[in-house]
């Protein structure tokens, strides 16, 4: 008898932003038997043939897989500190996929362990758009068992989910990392906008020129980061003085605007200083040295 | 008689650094009758069965195909302003792949067509190792008659060339938009190795993953530029909000550490001015306003 009942898969999903309703909608679509609670219930109008309760502990008690999904982790805390019986967290798998630092991954651990739940802390790496591809990259870390068990209903999130460990802290600490690179790069792209309006560029050559220097790019960021990792900054691919000019020129023409220029001068500045400290004769990577004060 | 003569394919290379050299070797190994001058001769000692020249005069005079790749557009401008009788660049096609500004091309376009020379200025947005590639993407940018009659000598260096229109800045401005680009995401990402280092993952995994979650950003970043262009900020993507919150995280993290600040800081305050500003319920695009000062 329990067999048969076992074999309806049940999630429960707190928390419907963009996210979270792409993902509702990705586990009815799978046959999942769904169960819904964000703080107004207007969102959950939407769906139908699902599960909607009035409390984010009722929606845990539904299923033994939950994601929670919401604005920030503190957020998380509020719901998980406010649930009128912590027991209800006893032998549950509690995915938290909301965005948030590793410190914080670390006290919500606390809390779901502390009453034996399983906690598996997540980092999305993609938009809503992008969910459950095969390219989709998910960021995991946690409770390996209660990973390895649920398995299945994981994969139905995406096809390179990436397990980082037993620390449940390490995904968020991976996603901050990879979050640094891309906030880096986002806003570098749109100071690129700035000077292509500047100079009366097409921007649809910006964008696809962008596109396709991008994988050669990526090749040689990876290899500078196998260079640090390596620790020998003997110069193979990007000898520091081009950089301390092209910055140098890059800061350059922004003066010329009215725009914000602490962006472009703090990097200016980071290669400056490379030169100043004697790494003029390194690979580029070295300027870890000079972020990390090393130098 | 004639005839002959011109089937032998001519190209004069000024500059042996890392770029030029590797230029060379593809002219020759292409075929090509090659002429080389580089202002110290020891680096044109590894080249045999070239033309090595004693002056740039003669580099210029021996080939109707100059290419010019010295360290900066300055020392470009020092070589034809100090050439014994400028006339030598009369009729010749003279390709500046120097990196540089766009005002730099400007001035040296006006030097090169005061002799009737045809001046194509270029940038090469990829590595040494990476040139000659069916993916290799070259900006170029002039005298589109003579980029037309020279398209073969120019396909040895690269299969997506880019000829940007018949205003020689245009590929330095656009190379100085896709650089302001790629130094943000360089920064970027060797801070995102810095909190690595702090936390302890795996550079590696973070090489990885930073591979992985690539195409898919790139994709957003397209959409973003589009976004721009269209001027129709309303969010669909990525809500300002989370991004402020993100930014802001990043920054929070950086606190901890003995690093310099400076720049995810700058990136904290581009975010947090926007939402200051009143741009928090429009897309993260909508930060061009902050930084072009619109707002």
């Amino acid at each position: 008898m329990r067999t048969a009942k076992k074999t309806i898969k049940k999630v429960s999903l707190i928390g419907l932003g963009q996210m979270g309703r792409k993902m509702a909608r990705m586990y009815i679509d799978a046959g999942y038997e769904v169960t819904l609670w964000n703080r107004t219930l207007e969102k959950t109008r939407e769906f139908e043939d699902v599960n909607i309760t009035e409390s984010a502990q009722d929606a845990i008690a539904r299923s033994p897989f939950v994601i929670i999904c919401v604005y920030d982790n503190s957020a998380t805390l509020d719901i998980l500190n406010n649930l009128a019986d912590q027991g209800v967290l006893e032998g549950k798998t509690i995915v938290n996929l909301t965005t948030g630092g590793p410190d914080e991954a670390l006290e919500i651990e606390k809390i779901v362990s502390a009453q034996k739940g399983n906690y598996i802390n997540g980092a999305i790496q993609v938009a809503p758009d992008q969910m459950g591809k095969e390219s989709t990259t998910i960021l995991l870390s946690g409770n390996k068992k209660a990973y390895d068990e649920h398995r299945s209903t994981f994969d139905i999130l995406g096809g390179n989910l990436k397990f980082l460990g037993e620390k449940a802290a390490a995904s968020s600490a991976m996603d901050l990392a990879t979050l640094t690179w891309l906030y880096g790069s986002y806003i570098g792209l749109i100071y690129g906008v700035s000077l292509g309006q500047k100079y009366g560029l097409d921007l649809e050559d910006y964008s696809r020129i962008i596109g396709e220097i991008t994988p050669g790019f990526t090749e040689f960021f990876q290899y500078e980061i196998d260079v640090i990792n390596r620790g020998d900054y003997s110069i193979t691919q990007s000898p520091l003085p081009i950089s301390i000019a092209a910055t140098q020129r890059i800061a350059d023409s922004f003066k010329e605007l009215n725009v914000l220029r602490e962006f472009p001068e703090a990097i200016k500045n980071i290669l400056e200083q490379a030169g100043e400290k004697g790494l003029g004769n390194e690979e580029l990577a070295a300027i870890i040295k000079v972020i990390n004060k090393q130098v």
